[in-house]
Parts: C-alpha cells; structure tokens; sequence
C-alpha cells in the first residue's frame, strides 16, 4: 500500500499487527479514528494502555483483574468450597455467561501439551494444590476442553490430588444440547453410548 | 458479557466501538495485547494518538499528510498540469497503486448526495476552482464512482469548470478486465455497449 503520510502508516501497522487484521481493514479503522473528534482517539488510546498497565493476575485464582484480588473471589455471597478448574480467562466468561455455577474458579494459564512444550510446571497447578491445603475446599470441577491433552491434563491434577481430601468431577460429555444427532461426531456419540445415564422421570 | 475487570471491558468496549468489531473479537484482541509485552501496548496507543492529533490536511489536494503540502503535491518528478478528482484518500491509494497516473490529485471529501444531505458547498469544489486558476492546470480527470451521486457530482464541477480553459475528461467505464461478460450487470454492458470503441489491432 502507498501511504501519503507516515503517521497513517504507523496507525495501520500498529492495527495490522493485531490478530485477524489485515492492511485493508486496519486502513479502515484508522480512517474511522481520524473522521471521529479527537477525544475518542484520545479515550481509545487511554483505554488500551491503561489496561496494559494496570491489570493485575487475580493472587488466588490467577484471573484477570483490577484488584489483587478478583472479584469473583473476594465475593462472600459465592460457594467457597467448589472449585472450577479453567484453562483460561475465555472459559471462566463462557461459564459465568450460564450463570450455573456460584463457586470460586482457578485458571491453569494453559494445558499440558509435550508438543507445544508446555509441561505440568508451566502451569499453575503447585498453586491449586497450595491453595486446596489452605483452604476449605470440598470439591474441585475439572472444566477443560476433552481433548488428549485435556485429558492428561485432569489426569494428572488428579493425581496431585489423590492424597488431599477433595471430591473431583469433570463437567458432562456427550452430545450437544439441541445438536442434531446424525451430525455429532463419532467419538462423541460412541462414547456418550458408553456412558449412558439412568432415565429419570422426574428432575430431582 | 461479565467482565471480571473494569479494565478489559473498557478496552473491549474501545475496540468494538470501531466498525466490524464485536465484543467477541474486541476480546480476543484485548486479549493478545495482555499478552504481549508492554511495549507493544505502548506502541500501539502511542500510534493512534500520534496519528489523530498531528496529521494534517495538505493545503493543496485536501489528502491526509504529514507536511502542511502532502508528498503528492510537493514531488517536482509529477505531472503538475493534470489534476485528478477524487472522492476520497481511498481513492488516491488505489490509483496510486496502479503506477498508471503521475500527476496531481484534488479530493473533494465526498460526492453531492441530497438525501445524505451533502451539497457541493460541503465539498472541496470552490477550492478545486481557485487552485485551478492559480496554477498551470490543462487537463481535469474526474475517476469517480459511476453512480447517480458520482454522475450529478461530474455534472457540477464540469459545469463550474467550463468556463475555464480545461479539458475535462472521465476514467473510462465498461466492463471489468478479467471479468465473465455473463456476470457483468446489466447497466454496465448495455452501456458499454453504447460507448463501444474502435478495435486497434496495435496498442497506439
């Protein structure tokens, strides 16, 4: 692209580099800032490195947040005992989203992956195991993505936690709720054969 | 959205207010800023700030610039005495990257639109006039787009110009180089039809 000013350049350069923003589509968010009034370039721009700065890691729960600690732990109004065990910020947003769960989270900052070689210590799993002995934790939510490398994953926290005294569950799988049954994938439906529930009548 | 920061909503919020940016990808970029280094943050907001608040509008051509007069209008390498109307710096940057023009440009900021509500004083038209009595101009191009707007806006500058002593010509219209005739739209081969021109069995 010919730029006729370099200042131009550098606002399309610093929006290109964000991921799924091409040259094209960066031009256009630059020429939207410069037809808007100053200040929401100014506020935008104060957002972005305001938030590169102040935000903290949640001390507890290792989330994101603008206190040492997060405001889902610090809330006494939630179950203190349970814990949900979350590969990320994204998942911890998709579960409060369904507003099913009411207990305290803990977020590893990955998976256990040899391939991309990420290993048991990069995560943050001595913390969960600190954090269960100090704590009155009853039960702990294996809520990680079932896949192999989920799967070692919750294999070995489980592990860790064999000794302490906590109930481990890992969240439903099968079939989608409202999926099309032909469109579900082998794996899945095999195994949601295998693991067939009990039919009640009534919700309990 | 539950955001457990007030900080990543503020910047989730400062992307998605730019146009084709959800709150899902608003997140996903806020997201990947957090998780590069500061610096690049810092880059980032400096960028935009810089952008909005010292770029100019070059006196001449009314394109976006640097310099009080834009790298355009300052090249003495230019054809000085063929002016192209444009709508937009869009515009510019697609003719500039086809290599085919080397003069100058004039970007009138829009077209008349009545039902926009935009009328030839809100355009760069009586500027257009007084730098064409200034200076050596001969020949006006006017490559804008083949729509009503675009034809009643070559209408009114043709008609302020005609008393000046300028050749007025448009960027030619028909159908695409590499297109099917098939898919063309109706308007654009019928017309093209109409305005056929003589085969040359050699390029002149």
């Amino acid at each position: 692209m010919n730029f006729s000013s370099k200042l131009i350049e550098e606002g399309v350069n610093a929006f290109s580099s964000l991921p799924g923003i091409g040259k094209k589509t960066a031009l256009r968010l630059v020429l939207h800032l410069l037809n808007q009034p100053k200040e929401v370039s100014e506020q935008f721009s104060e957002a972005i490195l305001k938030m590169r700065t102040d935000i903290k890691q949640c001390s507890k729960c290792f989330n994101l947040s603008d206190e040492p600690v997060c405001n889902i732990c610090s809330d006494p109004r939630r179950d203190h005992s349970t814990l949900c065990i979350v590969e990320s910020l994204r998942d911890v947003m998709a579960i409060e989203e369904t507003g099913q769960f009411r207990g305290l989270y803990h977020i590893l900052g990955g998976i256990i992956s040899p391939i991309e070689g990420i290993g048991p210590t990069d995560l943050t799993i001595d913390d969960l195991i600190s954090r269960i002995n100090a704590t009155e934790v009853k039960e702990v939510i294996m809520a990680i993505s079932p896949t192999i490398e989920g799967d070692t994953t919750i294999f070995y926290i489980s592990k860790k936690l064999s000794d302490l005294d906590v109930k481990i569950s890992t969240i439903a799988r099968g079939v989608s709720f409202g999926g099309e049954l032909e469109y579900a994938d082998g794996i899945t439906l095999g195994r949601s054969i295998i693991a067939r529930m009990p039919y009640k009548l009534k919700e309990e």
